[in-house]
């Protein structure tokens, strides 16, 4: 698993810091976490294939957010894309692909499954899953957990043959921790797993626009990586409240109580010049933080 | 008077180039041509004010050409930008500015003075005015010559003072050359401004995405800078023709015909990584040509 940060600005793009958005790279496939403006250019630069994007998520519609869809789409288009894209968002965003769409006059070539998110599980693949949860913001604003499926163990082939199971079907449903009949015969999954390879899934979590609190702190509970808004520094607090925002101080103390493993800091004001600050300013509350810079990757 | 390349990629920005936007900047105030996604950004990176665009020209309403609108808007926006915003484009423009604010859930405290452009004269100020032409696109699209007015020469003020010509619009009518009236006396611009002091405004033309003709050459005749598009190089001039698009060649035999000062080629497709040869190909036919490199400043 590869963790790609694109931009770590709020608002408004700076001069050094482009617009916030990650990318999660999973067995070869991406994920791409929010979509502003310059994205696409991001990707070029990061190295991450934008052809490879199996699905989008939008935490919200305010423009620092989404606005690079068009031309992300429109590229995607271009190079001839001709599978489906998933874009999750909240309440309404199938208007917002047809808006993004119509504004660039653009016919895409591939399907797009646009799909409201409500609380709870969004997306299932064979390896992983994506849940939603509110966050407190201006507008409907969503924050997303990637989990890695837990493995059960280790497949043992030669040892399934010898109990007469057909390798097909049945293997994955085994492998899936479900028992399962050959003739009169019933299996476990422990008859055929090694259960000492057990291997935990990672977690990733992204907290977008919120003012902290602890409504989601159950739900990022425990990640592997905890990347967390961190809009102003301690001394804009009041308008870190105003603005539904968190400062550094208050993504520390999210990450401190949820006992993540790492804390990303991002989404940073462009009041805020030196990202390192919040670094500082965090790490009173939180040992392993790092105030994320653009273009940086996390392997896992 | 000042030139800024914001971007010079076609289709598509790649990592090393932006989209295709140019800004002009004349006495204090900034005047874009095309806003492509990432404009905001570029015009950071440069150091040039987007706070102080007075008029934006959009020469069509293709992605690459207009997605950094909706961005920069809110932007300006969100600087509480508080005074009149020009927006010239195509037949619909008033809807995609609309449009470009819906998508973001955009309200602007400032008035966008939408306007259609037809072909002639579109904008004109006391120092200079616009002209559009029309080019051969797949969707209309649009030229513009930006020409700051001619100067008669110098006012001297103790010679109209002395003549008994108040100071006031009187002064004024006769610096734009037009005859004034003092009880009985008519006075002629000649008799009080120093014509040996003639200056002829600059020409500056800028040609979008077109099919390379004939049909705008009377229009940028003897401009001092033409940025032209030139999207393929000569090895891809079939490509050029089915997508009506310039190759750097038929961009130089347009500046040789137009008798230009100096040609400057933009908008080039990302499949050619070197834009050097761009330039190469070009001086086959006219001497006085750069390939533009992203950021660059031309001074005038």
């Amino acid at each position: 698993m590869r963790l790609t940060v694109l931009g770590t600005s709020a608002s408004t793009p700076s001069k050094e810091r482009n617009l916030s958005a990650i990318m999660l790279n999973f067995e070869g496939l991406n994920y791409l976490f929010d979509c502003p403006e310059g994205t696409q250019r991001q990707l070029m630069k990061a190295k991450s294939s934008y052809m490879k994007i199996h699905a989008i998520f939008l935490s919200h519609f305010h423009g620092d957010h989404i606005l690079g869809l068009p031309g992300l789409l429109a590229t995607m288009s271009m190079h001839q894309r001709d599978y489906p894209l998933f874009v999750f968002g909240p309440k309404g965003v199938k208007e917002k692909v047809q808006k993004a769409l119509e504004i660039s006059l653009l016919k895409v070539n591939f399907e797009i499954k646009a799909i409201e998110v409500k609380e709870g599980k969004i997306f299932e693949e064979e390896k992983f899953f994506v849940e939603c949860f509110k966050l407190n913001h201006e507008i409907p604003c969503y924050g997303f957990v990637f989990k890695e499926k837990d493995s059960l163990g280790q497949f043992q082939r030669e040892k399934a043959l010898k109990l007469g199971i057909p390798e097909g079907p049945l293997w994955s449903q085994l492998h899936k921790g479900i028992k399962v009949k050959v003739g009169k015969k019933t299996f476990k999954p422990e008859d055929v797993i090694d259960v000492s390879k057990k291997k935990t899934g990672k977690k990733i979590s992204f907290v977008f626009d919120t003012l902290a609190n602890n409504s989601y702190i159950n739900k990022i509970k425990d990640s592997d990586v905890l990347f967390h808004e961190s809009t102003f520094l301690e001394k804009l607090k009041d308008r870190a409240k105003e603005t539904m925002h968190s400062t550094a101080k208050d993504a520390s103390k999210i990450a401190a109580k949820a006992k993540v493993k790492k804390l990303v800091l991002f989404h940073f004001s462009p009041r805020h010049k030196d990202t390192e600050k919040f670094d500082i300013e965090a790490r009173e509350f939180f040992g392993n933080v790092v105030a994320a810079k653009d273009l940086e990757e996390i392997e896992l």
